[in-house]
């Protein structure tokens, strides 16, 4: 079974939108996240900030219902396209990355 | 002028193809891989296993040129969309994300 290389620490995860392909956030997986993930059907991340294990969607409500996953060449990072339900991020943005860089 | 906050540590960069969207790989940047970016239009990145700047593609050839650089909202990552000349993968695929989670 396919599962990311925990040894070096968290796993970058990339979440992409599975209906139109934008990224809509950047966020990290410890392995407990990783299997909560896997066993809910739901993004779960590890705080890197706040040292604690959360699922996305817990205090907003907009949950990530996962599609599909898809680790990289050296397991330290995974692609989740999902099914959003609501703004990614935190300041209601639909995506995380809305600052263009000139 | 945007930029990340370096202050943290490296920058997760997520390389995402112009074309159709595809996320081709997820690589890290320090001060001076943003930099040359910024000034040469081409992706540059910091290599925590090796330790040293590389330029993509300096020795694939598969060089990426970037069309468009967008920070997230803490700016400790950056979404470039670049147009590649190559597969991204050292292992010839065309995205590092290319082992399916069951």
């Amino acid at each position: 079974m396919s599962a990311p290389d925990f040894e070096l620490g968290l796993v970058t995860a990339v979440v992409q939108d599975d209906h139109d392909g934008a990224v809509l956030m950047v966020a990290h997986m410890n392995r407990e996240a990783w299997e909560r993930t896997r066993a809910s059907g739901r993004a779960w991340f590890w705080s890197r900030s706040r040292s604690e294990l959360w699922e996305k969607g817990a205090t907003s409500g907009n949950f990530m219902e996962v599609v599909s996953m898809t680790l990289d060449c050296d397991r330290d990072a995974v692609l989740l396209r999902v099914r959003a339900q609501g703004p990614a991020c935190h300041t209601g943005a639909r995506s995380c990355f809305f600052e263009a860089v000139d």
